[in-house]
């Protein structure tokens, strides 16, 4: 594993991409002080990085495993008919760095089934290792066109000289690139569309500080960090023309569940009169969930609350409340923008719809 | 100076106290880590401790600096004629600890008003000196008073069982004792009334985590420390009857300026029909600015919102918008509580009469 420092600026950054005959992999543990790319060359590498949380976001974990399945069917060295089990054991392994981690799951039964296709072909091991990576390059250019055609239908809401609010990171950061939330503002900044973008440093993780207002800055997009209270304060000046977020599951009802703190603007964009945007892959709606109800709410340790960053900032033993996620109702979203298009109000016909389409 | 590590729990927190012949000084910057008192016999080291934060809030500075004054007037060892001048070089040199603070100056022009009456009346120096303590013991008390009052008026307005969320730290930190907003927290415990009390942390300088949380727990109040952004979510689930805050200044038109994030709360109370609650003494409000639009709103430094938890957690020379304080208008605010009662909407007419009283 070998390590490169990224220095150019102004490029909308890619958290991994194939490169040299290896996994070159952005390390999100150590952003934003450092921009290191890691050279991952095994498998074993692979699932280090993952469990480790240098790679983070769903679809961009299941890419980087991907491409971790085949790094471990390049290693083969027996006979043909040894390399379907040896590639199966590989995507087992790596099934086992993120065990709740849907994506990673569906990308990893993907290369499954291409090996399985390819050994029953009898496609000669060598084509078939360039077979496996030609398919993680698939997935990762799929995830990639959802996200630009999402940035499409986004960018069409707005308009030049917006203001436009966003919380934690649904960025390209999380995904191959581009992101879901964060799409429309990389294809602004591509046709010269100037938005003026306000990242919530959304506490207690601090991803819109760490990781948003970064990925924005490289990319040369005019963004300026506020803390989560500021966001009223800064609706009320008339800064704010729109709000768009990411989602981790939305409700057949429209209800959408996204990192805490996401209701709360909600709330403040109605009490202003802004819309309120949703953006996601046709992935994370999830018809089988009738309301937000049904979702549940994760807490976390009270550690991320109390000693976040290196420093005790609050009493030893006080009670914390630290919801991981809250639920905004339908009738807060204004739109849910999909790769399919710009969803509105009632939900529970139109989202069915745009599944029978 | 020597300093006395505070073990005692379940009492309510005094900023500071006359003890022993010096004044014993809760070293705030140590919070919520450490419980030091200073013990502080000159002026200099009164001069210092405020310079320094070790003291802050607007009452509490103002009383360490009238016991500053007596620690002075002590020091004297002249003839009786050269006391007075002596007296009033020690409240001016304490009044350029912080030149902006209102409350200094207030309290420092009362101590020398005293000791020039002591002085033309031909006072003997050590009953003067005596005289100079009880007119310090008497400021501090007067705030203990308002503070009651103020407590008693707002908790007529909760009741058992409540749940109560609060925003920075409006408490016994910050003035002789009890605070403003915290008040009725420490009534209800001494009267066995159960609130609940949910404690924003109050980004970006966490007054609520470190002051808030620390204060209530200490005194044995249920206190729940949250992340701002959580204010919503909590408010969604039904745990939150009212809110109360502090505030810097109040309009006349009833107009509130608080900590940033006030706003925000005030607006999130309002979509979920809960009270909002402003405490304060009569100083606090301001007939001479109409509206908070006369207010100026400070904007701080970008380093509190990047690098405020002893690490860097936002890119470096990303663009950083960070008010102070935000003005949340009349129409949020439910009522203002003083320590001559409850006043309500329209705050033209009734902050008016509360002064003509």
């Amino acid at each position: 594993m070998s390590n490169e420092r990224q220095q150019e600026r102004s490029e909308v950054l890619q958290s991994l991409r194939w490169e040299n005959d290896a996994l070159s992999l952005l390390d999100q543990r150590l952003l934003p002080e450092e921009t290191i790319y890691l050279r991952l060359s095994t498998p074993r590498e692979v699932w280090e990085a993952i469990r480790e949380l240098k790679v983070r976001g769903a679809p961009a974990i299941g890419i980087a495993a991907a491409y971790g399945v085949v790094l471990g069917a390049r290693e083969h060295s027996g006979t043909q008919d040894s390399w379907l089990p040896e590639v199966i054991r590989h995507a087992e392994y790596l099934a086992t760095s993120r065990p709740t981690a849907v994506n990673l799951f569906w990308a990893l039964d993907r290369m499954k089934a291409k090996a399985k296709t390819l050994s029953d072909t009898g496609t000669p091991t060598s084509e078939a290792v360039q077979a496996l990576l030609d398919e993680a390059r698939l997935i990762q250019a799929e995830d990639e066109s959802t996200n630009r055609l999402i940035g499409e239908h986004a960018l069409a809401l707005f308009e030049d000289g917006m203001g436009v609010l966003t919380h934690c990171n649904a960025g390209g950061l999380a995904t191959a690139k581009y992101g879901t939330a964060l799409a429309p503002f990389y294809l602004a900044l591509e046709q010269g569309i100037h938005l003026k973008v306000f990242a919530d440093e959304t506490r207690p993780v601090l991803q819109g500080a760490r990781l948003t207002a970064f990925e924005l800055q490289q990319a040369g997009v005019d963004v300026t960090l506020i803390c989560d209270n500021m966001a009223g304060h800064v609706m009320s000046k008339g800064w704010i023309q729109a709000v768009i977020v990411g989602t981790d599951r939305v409700a057949a009802n429209g209800d959408v569940a996204n990192k805490i703190g996401t209701y709360s603007v909600a709330v403040l964009a109605k009490a202003h009169n802004i819309p309120f945007y949703v953006a996601c892959p046709l992935s994370t709606i999830d018809l089988s969930t009738p309301t937000g109800a049904d979702i549940p709410i994760e807490e976390r340790h009270s550690d991320e609350v109390t000693f976040g960053f290196g420093k005790r900032t609050a009493p030893q033993g006080v009670a914390v409340y630290n919801p991981a996620f809250d639920i905004t109702p339908n009738e807060l979203v204004t739109a849910i923008i999909t790769e399919k298009g710009i969803i509105r109000a009632p939900y529970n016909d139109n989202l069915k719809q745009l599944f029978d389409r």
